[in-house]
């Protein structure tokens, strides 16, 4: 299934009072490294919306370690499992070899009137290669 | 002019790593409280969006003193000046007596290709009455 | 054991560009009425924070219908489970009579090295207690 | 003076339901390219951070253009102006040669009790170079 790294830094507005990132900025990272991954697949979900949505049903995520201002990240994402409607994401966020948080997010394709939608099979057998790319 | 105090409490979500709250939390605080303004005038921007929009041209704000986690506030907005096609609103976030931040926000009414679009005579009315009313 | 309803309104900017909010939002109303929850159970966590931490280690939400700016929200929290370090929070937060989220938040007692520690027995108790009181 | 430009993706959790991003991502990308330039000029604001802080004490925007999720930016931010106990940062926002957003943002120094102090001369040299780099 398709993957994807993305390297990012944790922001100065990711924290809070904890001097850690507050743990929502997690799935912030997650969404960007979705994001990338959609568009390498050929289906940037910028196009995407326009025509439909992909709200989340089911998220989580669990944390390890604590991620402070300004440290260098590696935020990977996988497709999980694709359904009749629905793609299951997983991801792992990185600090050098240490890994921080792990999460999982289910978003279900929906039309206009927001009714799940078969995924068309165009994006069902892109998400189901196997390449690896690794993002800026 | 329309004027509308809002009390709110300081959120552990809207502070940074440096103890106090990121300054854009009070833009978010100043919004909160414009929209209540525009609901007690009997336009809830709710209603509002679904036929044009509020973009924002301008806005600033000076802070005179830091506000931190949990801290009761009160979010004082009023309409400052009403143009041909803007508003500006003006607020104040005061912790007790103490006023903590100033602002300003100017929004031009535009229509659903973001032309600007002449205020409504009877928002324009609604908005320059002087009743006040303290929402909770 | 402790619960707790805080009545909300979905904000501007909680929503995204699918018209809906986004929903690392649902994850912020459980956070404020886990905060009144504690608050009203003696231990307002603005307290708390001065010497030691509650970071989260797990969370999940289930979204079941969209919600919209402006619409009014119960958020109802309660405790779930008080372990040796840890503490889970349920939550759902309604729209009317219709559950639209669910979520459970577990975060566990740390010292300023981020060590797990025991959580206090008055906290326990104050916890464990069945009051159910509905806040604004 | 110094400048730093940061080339940027507007992400989906920056918009809000009228489809464009909300004004207040605007001050979240100037806040990255800000610390982009002081880290490049010898100052990651992660170790001044753990000595004293920068708090805002004035900001101010204007968008001429609304910004689209998955929009390529450059945000560009150079020192405007150093003073006793002050900085101010000004920016502005590209998509393409369109200039969207511009603003400026004045922070002061200030020690741990929130007292301003006067800005160490190593830090005032090094803004004051003319040096322009181009980050990723």
């Amino acid at each position: 299934m398709r993957s994807h790294t993305e390297k990012l830094r944790v922001r100065w507005v990711d924290t809070d009072a904890s001097g850690r990132i507050h743990y929502t900025a997690a799935f912030r990272y997650f969404e960007t490294a979705e994001w990338e991954l959609m568009r390498q697949a050929g289906f940037p979900l910028s196009d995407h919306r326009k025509i439909s949505g992909l709200p989340r049903v089911n998220v989580s995520a669990t944390f390890y370690a604590p991620l402070y201002v300004d440290e260098q990240i590696a935020v990977k994402v996988w497709v999980e499992r694709i359904g009749t409607t629905s793609i299951t994401f997983a991801g792992e966020i990185y600090r050098e070899e240490k890994r921080c948080v792990s999460g999982a997010i289910t978003a279900v394709f929906v039309d206009h009137r927001d009714h799940p939608q078969p995924i068309p099979d165009a994006i069902r057998q892109a998400l189901s290669g196997d390449e690896n790319r690794f993002g800026s």
